[in-house]
């Protein structure tokens, strides 16, 4: 470990940048953040109240040249990344990005070759389901065999309310996107068809929103994993999962804390926002890449990741419009992302 | 088993023994009910459009002396339990006795006499938790010992509110009586101490009862069981107890059924009276005191656990008046009641 | 309510019909059992020491010709189902009928119309889920309409191992044939397309049997229930479901019963049988027809119900055959079987 | 928030001060540890490790004379804390004090006469369980007043096993100790009265122990609070509360994560050791205090609630000897420690 704190630019001032900007200045050890990318003056003036010893900067570029960075997490618009990227690439800075890497596969490939270019791994990608306690715990399981192999999994992804703007595809692009990462990370092996299925529609969802959907995974080996993505259902913030092993069955996501039983019912509060659901998760997340950057490395999901997640969201787009089952192909993994 | 239905008489037509009217009628296998003993003709009238073929009786005497019994139900109020038994112990027939046995040590001892003058054991005493699931799964694992000894007892009997007259000595005699039975059948041994703590006085009790009460009873290896009395909770008929082992913990008594989650919370329903929770457990009961009555049996809970809790709780009035710890003190057990 | 006990025949003194047999003999108010039709010795004679009052007969026209039978429960392999309900229909004898009401959807036709000619409906088929506490209340739930409309279900049905000669076909008949009734009972309306999904196999499945397998079922309005099929899973008995309502979730099948804490876990038994995870329902279902046969009247699942089941399996055998999605179609209900 | 870390001295480097020299350095933002104060050099070389920026010191007072320090956590054992203490107050250093404050009530009555002197709030006692989030919903439960007032509350503290020289008094000590605190802490009322029963011996306890117990709290207004104090179950590390209200039950502690089912079973882990079971509210306790402590202020558990904790100890040790009741008399609150 260095003596000296990580210096980092946070890249958009919105949520989820807010979000890392008070993580990383009141949590997490080791690091601090010295500028605010945001072109938006409102916006970032309201971020660096949390941060008081950064400074706004309004382009990648411009932060970059102040020579004052040790790394960047990027998180601002998915359209957006691939710009921040190159030149953080071209830098030679680590970034931790938000996902989706880039919103559609030739931008990760593209990413994927100047990274190359930059000689070692420098990108990690914001999958941070991968850093909640639970889903490792699951991982853990399926890698030690002890349950036999894995054979499906059962996911739920529930949320209150769809934000305004938010439309059918973002179900993919948005949503099931953490599934899509997280069930090739639980099978360990990548996903090779995806199909669509459009239940009764729920009429909570804003005018032209077709959905909930299931939409069905599938792995090299014939892992089958269904995802329930249901995000108007107005009971809670619920991310379930069960899988299905050869000799056991193993559940994440149930509710948890205070119980009570008033009025002739048990009753215990659910989440109802990502932010509480996997607050733990994203702080382990961002830690533990402070840690690793520090070090010198990058121990979490990386480009390549991001270029699969990529890959099946277009054919994914592709079978919700289609109905269709659609297979799923990959460039060859280059060996510089050897796993 | 015989071809012949076993002919009963009920002796009461009050809440429950309009149940075992209804339950023997519709539920139970082998039984039907021909007499029911009820001074009240509205009552009498009432039972006996649930049970057609039956006929009232004034008095027990008045239903023996027709000859058409093979046994009694008694669930007339405890008072008149003694007065019940004795003819039936006179002629001979099997009873099963809601509980208390009498509301005294002493009127048991007398109907124990009674019993042992009748040559033979004829008088089951409704402790249904007995029956209860649950309840049989924690004493199985007491006598399996693979937890190791039993140690203490954490017992929850939670009622949404008392019935009107209800006053402080029925917490003990009316309430923590089937604690003081089920304790000393899961440690297998008899009370030997009883004490009372009053916490806080619930507000919504009604004016004059100082309840919640903590009862602590002893049994003869030191087996400690506390029990929470709170009749006034008014949240659901909850009963619960959590088992320490030396070397586990056992719980009985969780919420089931269905589960929903709505408007941010996780919900399931609870119990909020006896006649759901401990259904099964009484209809268990009733079904298994015809089998063993039409074989000329008792298997279930004798005239000695009856006399037992009278001792126990005549003890547990005593402690809840003066806020001391009192010892119990049992007459012997006569051969006639060998375990 | 009649005064004499309802008599009945039980067809078949296999296991389910020994269950019957044990059940009507021992739990059941209102019914004995006085024929047992099985043309082998050795297992009637078994059967006939529980019903010690009964009589094995041959064939169910030898038991029908003795004219002492109110009552018959079909109880035989599938196959034998038209050929014993032919008589009992033109002896105008009331049944309850073991699933499949008829292997294939011809034979229901020809027993509905049989049904018909005998004047009024006299078969309940034996859909035992419906008699099941916790869908009792999910079906309750979905016809209050008070948590929005149903919009997808997702089930799973878990057995710890196959019998000898179960085959894949068997998956939908014997197994997803209670998922098929009870998700058409749960939404209210038919079945209308059905698809069938093939994970990775199980290892520990016989030779040649490919499971687990995802059924797919949708219905008129667009309800989809996922439902997984998994014989081999060695872990338990667990038949579960979670209902997606617009605004909440409903969830079945709990573990339930003592929980202990040990070597570091909490542990709670799962049941390994169906005798054992519905019994209740068994209990609940004969009791109910015995009652309802006494009156004269139906008040379970119809013969249309069977003849609507057979229809779908025949569609999700051809789907699991073929990959596709397979549409269902009907003959039009007959007014005789009017809601 | 100021620019600069704050610079932490940790006084002794065993479990305790290993973990918070490693949480300060690896997890909490806003600090850093300057000083290892630990006379042991093996140990202190061992902590160095993780902390690699920090000089061992042999004495408080050698930490104090470098001037480098801005705070200290003391974690060296309970006998050490008064004389850590002092010499932090006289120069004027906040401290965050491991429990208990001192062994003895005279010994914090003496440090709270110094903390006087020096002028304003400089301690904060280690009562983690304040920040643990079930807690805190506990507390928000009972502050709010919706569920009425509370009544009565059940503690279970079980541990795997003790330590080696782990002996009875220590139950209240070391163990119940954080009852003490946390009971008056969510009743928001000091324990007036506290008595120690003794249920049968565990065979697992250590030869000498006898445990588990049963500690009796009562508050000024009456709540009573029964703790098992159950150190050698074996199975596994489990804090929980079931706080009784006067129309709700409010639960804490349950067993969480991931949940299996295999051979019969369903399966949760449990934890074994207090360190995974409170890692959360130890690294919420720390991160507060860093954060309060640069802000010159204390918003957690004060000298005063050490003071009280130290009284209860006295009188439960009492009880614990003598099989009595034992009220609690405190010194009057002075102004200083106004709530």
């Amino acid at each position: 470990m260095q003596d000296e704190d990580l210096r980092v630019a946070v890249v958009g001032a919105g949520i989820m940048g807010g979000d890392h900007i008070s993580r990383l200045t009141n949590k997490v050890s080791g690091a601090r953040v010295v500028s605010v990318v945001e072109p938006d003056d409102g916006r970032a003036a309201s971020a660096l109240l949390t941060a008081p010893g950064a400074r706004q900067r309004a382009t990648i570029e411009d932060a970059l040249g102040h020579d004052d960075i040790d790394a960047v997490i990027v998180a601002n618009p998915g359209p957006f990344h691939e710009a921040t990227l190159l030149p953080c690439l071209e830098a030679g800075i680590p970034t931790l990005c938000e996902k989706p890497l880039t919103p559609d596969s030739l931008g990760a490939l593209r990413v994927m070759e100047a990274e190359q270019r930059a000689g070692r791994p420098l990108i990690q990608v914001g999958f941070m389901r991968r850093f909640d306690a639970e889903y490792r715990q699951l991982r853990e399981l399926v890698q030690s065999g002890d349950a036999g192999a894995l054979l499906a999994l059962h996911c739920a992804h529930r949320n209150v309310a769809t934000p305004p703007g938010y439309v059918e595809s973002m179900l993919i692009t948005d949503s099931v996107v953490h599934e899509i990462d997280v069930v090739a990370w639980l099978a360990d092996e990548p996903i090779t068809a995806v199909e669509v299925k459009k239940p009764r529609r729920n009429s909570r969802a804003p005018e032209g929103l077709r959905e909930p959907q299931l939409v069905l995974l599938e792995t090299a080996s014939g892992v089958l994993a269904d995802v329930e993505i249901n995000v108007n259902c107005g009971f809670g913030y619920q991310v379930t999962t069960d899988a299905v092993f050869e000799s056991a069955l193993a559940s994440i996501g149930r509710t948890t804390g205070i119980t009570q039983w008033r009025d002739g019912r048990m009753i215990a509060a659910e989440h109802t926002t990502y932010t509480t659901r996997f607050e733990a998760a994203y702080d382990v997340e961002v830690q533990r890449w402070v840690d690793a950057t520090r070090r010198g490395v990058i121990d979490g999901p990386t480009t390549w990741d991001g270029y699969l997640a990529a890959v099946v969201c277009e054919a994914a787009l592709e079978a919700q419009a289609s109905g269709r089952r659609v297979e799923v192909a990959y460039v060859d993994r280059p060996a510089f992302y050897a796993a």
